[in-house]
């Protein structure tokens, strides 16, 4: 059974927009098993921002994706076939090999997630218990040095990230958060859903704009995951000892252009503000802590978290754009559903 | 005597670089001081980048000059008449009065230097050993967290702040210290009088290059006393942890447009960068453990420290605007040289 693994490759590094015709859908063959190796079946895998720019040959925090080789990144499954004592039949677990609906390898690849809480699906460790809710709970907490009381601004607020960031600042005794989205549906939601006090559509006018009516008095904490004309306005409205955590800039990565910065850069200096970026990977000494924070809330029910689910590993590739294009509510994922 | 002050004034707001124009030299008749009144015969004033910011009528960390009174700033002088008994003729003080021979006023306003050392002269008390001096501490030991063994670059190194930087990042053990100047004499004063391993002239070619020739593995600590192309030259050159101290951006001050932001923000994202702006005001608590260190520096020979000199308060524009071009090796300030 599951003796055939479907997958994505890269074939080819996109300019721009990457298209369908950057990858292909590949039908490998598996051996069975050998000793200390396991089979999964997965159900979920994650389509995230970051991995644009694995899709260059760039040097950067994580080497570029192979070409000709499959896309790797979160998944999660079940193990279905194991040669190994450490896992057995059934066992969830959580691997880094991508975009495949069957992936199979040495067992210490995969990790275990146990103990489950029957209220808590395998997906949610892809998001708002995975990566993406540390990535959260580090940028906002441990980057940008949020105190109680602070005023919190959120862009691509209604995002896995994002939506995240500002619920954890209503916990921890934000004054006012305040979230940007792309549509009216995610701007109700922002409100509706995830806590924010106000929230507002960055294509209804300048975002500096809007964000001075959302927030007159100023920000004290910036938590960045489109930067361009959102980090600009701000660097605009952040009050003297502001912070930002910049984690990611989606609105230029599909950029061939080199992008500007901000024209704003002397208030920097005169404000005493901090930008600092990050990536996930350098804070994981963060996780324990995190685990247990966020498990506490999600059980007192006071975390709401989405996903937007792609059936098929066929479609990983119009998830992927699709979640560049802001088409999802939460988590992008694809459910893979291997057959048995 | 001295019952007559010769002040500079702030006649008209300018826009792009100041000319005399927007400046005036006035006379001002002064009555015998009061009651807890000093009057100060100034030796030396202090002109200083900070300044052409304060010429805006712009919101900002301090006010801006007002129009029609007198250039406010660091001065050093000594009592002449004193009716407070705080205050004794003969006295060294630092004050804030400005641009004026003449100073008086409340005893409170004026700080007396004491207990002086011989080899000390007044002026050191504008730089070395005061807010310049705490300027560079604060900025390379605080805001950019130096670790000792890191490799620094300094913009405006052969200037009142850049210079200290570089002396104390060798003191405190860093690896490697490269400084950028603007003329081929400042850039032999970086290795031969201020301790720099490495320093090129930023006119010679682009900083990105000439920086990637100097510091071919990257640097650790930026600080940035110009902005602009030094700034984003930086960014594409720090690794990852890397931190920037935004201490000034002198080459935009005079500008009328907006000055476009570096365009490689998002190395700031992957490679975990933090870029910080400060102004020394914020940070007087590390004024007492600068002062210890510095002095002991100094006693011991390990700093060396240069003044440009512009003599007579009626070429205090002229010394400005000698500053903000660069004509400065090292500390800009003005000889007073009041007649008793």
């Amino acid at each position: 059974m599951n003796s055939v693994s479907t997958q994505v490759h890269l074939r080819s590094r996109p300019t721009g927009w990457p298209t369908e015709r950057n990858f292909s859908l590949e039908t490998v063959s598996l051996q069975p098993p050998r000793a200390g190796e396991v089979r999964v079946r997965n159900e979920y895998i994650s389509v995230d921002p970051y991995m644009r720019g694995r899709m260059n040959d760039v040097k950067s925090y994580i080497p570029p994706f192979a070409l000709n080789e499959v896309m790797t990144g979160g998944a999660v499954g079940r193990v279905v076939e194991s040669s190994d004592d450490a896992l057995s039949p059934g066992d969830a677990v959580l691997h880094f090999q991508g975009w495949r609906d069957v992936a199979q390898g040495p067992a210490e690849q995969f990790t275990r997630l146990s103990p489950e809480s029957p209220d808590i699906p395998l997906s949610a460790y892809l998001g708002v218990l995975g990566l993406t809710g540390l990535t959260a709970y580090v940028g906002l907490l441990t980057i940008a040095e949020f105190t109680e009381g602070d005023t919190v601004f959120v862009s691509g607020a209604a995002g896995a990230v994002g939506s995240i960031v500002g619920q954890i600042a209503k916990i921890k005794g934000a004054g006012l958060v305040v979230g940007s989205a792309g549509s009216a549906d995610k701007v109700r939601r922002l409100t509706d859903s995830y806590g924010f006090d106000a929230g507002f559509n960055y294509h209804d006018g300048p975002v500096r704009d809007q964000l001075a009516d959302a927030a007159p008095d100023g920000i004290d904490v910036y938590f960045d995951n489109v930067g361009g004309e959102h980090l600009e306005a701000a660097i605009s409205r952040l009050r003297d000892g502001g912070r930002a955590a910049l984690c990611g800039a989606i609105s230029t990565y599909n950029s061939t252009e080199r992008t500007p910065g901000p024209s704003n850069m002397a208030n920097l200096v005169t404000r005493g503000l901090m930008l600092k970026g990050f990536t996930v990977g350098n804070y994981t000494e963060h996780q324990p802590e995190f685990t247990r924070e966020m498990s506490g809330w999600l059980a007192a029910g006071r975390i709401n978290w989405d996903t937007t689910v792609v059936e098929g590993i066929e479609n990983a590739v119009e998830a992927f754009l699709g979640m560049m294009h802001g088409k999802n509510t939460g988590k992008m994922l694809v459910r893979t559903g291997a057959a048995d």
